[in-house]
């Protein structure tokens, strides 16, 4: 699928159990959604594929009608082994090729090899219980250019990288050969990435916002609390009793009207359908302005806190 | 000069006028600095070498006496032109070699010859009303193979970077084979920075902070109001009194008790006595958390705002 036809809401698998996989990806297929954001770190994406393969078998969609993404994860950021993670994510999925391949993070972790553990996740050896995070030291300008042989290999129509800051996307676009498709970095109204958004922008890379609705991503993770949540702000209240839809519906609008696409998970065919249902309503500009201004720069997912504490292992990558 | 022995309080020259320069390098001097940070891009380099020259020959001090820094201009970031930027530093600067010579910005610009226009500021054309910058393809994995050069060639001991954020730095530890010294940030108690001090001195780097006195240096450029000041911040006064120190001297043993060296400037031969009698007194654990806890993120040197404003050009590289 082209990139100009990526619909703008996609589904997020992050978080989704893999024994819930193949009946969730089947259900957003039947809601409608014709995108979905994958990633190897996720653990999930051989049953999301059984999902994908349902649907292709019950006739409800053909693989050219669905944008797939997939993501490269850390450990396998060497030019060698980046073919070989791409590979099994595509067997994982059930594809022969992916619409969007990501590097996950701008980190490069020990190669761990994928018969040993897989995903391999942080920690080289994580049964120790002193084990820290072992980098590895790939520059992210030899990891760009496995990249860029997947799309000679025909293993993925378009490549990106997710969690660049401005620092990095300058760096990445001096030496790119095949310029990054996508950024995919967390946004929502508590974190609306204005500069980078419009950094990218400028140098004609479509942003994808992981998280869209903020802190709801990381309640079940302990790593926010409902309190956290952008759904009871008054402005986003308010919005919702003036479109008649929910708060959710809301920051959802906000976050395509502005021009990212997003990638909500939910595992409620309802709520499928309510975070699809966004193009029967515009909010109006002093509406998007007072969403945009509950801004606090306030980051959920960030290596930097999450791997010290998980980790014993100090990662800090937007400072 | 050893990095070991690097003074920790040094001599900034931005911002000191050309005409003013050879005075003043020499007040200071004579005040009792050996450190000095100089820069391509301060315009200044010829005049602060005669301050040195005057020096050595009034017997004041030897070369060897003094850390020296300078620092690689944006337009001189391609291989080929690394050596050149830094030899022409060293005949502005009368020396034969440099203590450290840093990478000013992680932004690659187009070349401008040394015979055209130097030092080349921001713009490639600066006569043109509606002249923009205009970025360069270099990658900074290739300059900072030229800037390994310069230590194989001596025309330098040791190298590091400026304004280079957790990310950058992660990658640039990857392709190092000499390791960055040096990093120069932005840090005053309004801008702590501790990530990515503490993240630099897990990789063995010292750090430099330049601005330690905050908006201070950002007054005489429109580029702060007095009121940013944080010499006026209460925990500032009281440890002023508690000590029986000036305001600036707080805020600048804040900065060299946790760790960082500083770079302060001043034109006032009493103020620079005042900048340099830092090592008579130690701030508390209850002083040094107070000032801490002014943080808030604030940047006054800030590439994403000023070059909106001076060239046109949207370019942020810490978000």
């Amino acid at each position: 699928m082209p990139l100009a036809d990526m619909p703008k809401i996609g589904f997020g698998l992050w978080k989704v159990a893999p024994e819930d996989c193949e009946d969730t990806v089947l259900e957003a297929i039947k809601a409608g959604y014709r995108h979905f954001d994958c990633a190897a770190d996720y653990g999930n994406e051989a049953e999301v594929g059984a999902g994908f393969a349902a649907a292709f078998a019950q006739g409800i969609v053909t693989r050219d009608e669905l944008w797939i993404t997939s993501k490269l994860w850390n450990t396998f950021h060497a030019p060698e082994h980046v073919e070989k993670a791409c590979r099994k994510s595509l067997a994982d999925l059930g594809l022969d090729y992916l619409d969007l391949y990501l590097v996950h993070f701008p980190i490069a972790l020990k190669f761990v090899p994928i018969e040993e553990r897989y995903p391999p996740e942080w920690l080289a050896h994580p049964d120790a219980a002193t084990a820290t995070m072992e980098r590895a030291n790939v520059p992210l300008h030899a990891t760009w250019a496995g990249m860029e042989g997947l799309v000679a290999s025909g293993l993925t129509r378009q490549i990106g990288v997710c969690n660049y800051n401005s620092g990095l996307l300058h760096d990445l676009m001096s030496y790119a050969e095949i310029k990054p498709a996508v950024l995919q970095i967390e946004a929502h109204p508590y974190l609306t990435q204005e500069k980078l958004i419009r950094l990218a922008g400028e140098y004609g890379i479509h942003v994808t916002a992981f998280s869209p609705l903020g802190a709801l991503s990381y309640v079940e993770l302990d790593m926010a609390g409902r309190a956290d949540s952008v759904l009871t702000e008054p402005v986003v209240e308010a919005a919702a009793s003036a479109h008649g839809k929910a708060p959710a519906q809301i920051v959802l609008r906000w976050g395509i009207q502005r021009g990212t696409s997003i990638i909500p998970k939910t595992s409620k065919p309802e709520r499928m359908r309510e975070n699809l249902a966004l193009n029967d309503f515009t909010l109006t500009d002093a509406e998007m302005a007072s969403i945009s201004a509950l801004n606090a720069n306030r980051r959920f997912n960030d290596p930097g806190v999450f791997c010290e504490a998980a980790f014993n292992t100090f990662n800090p990558i937007y400072d």
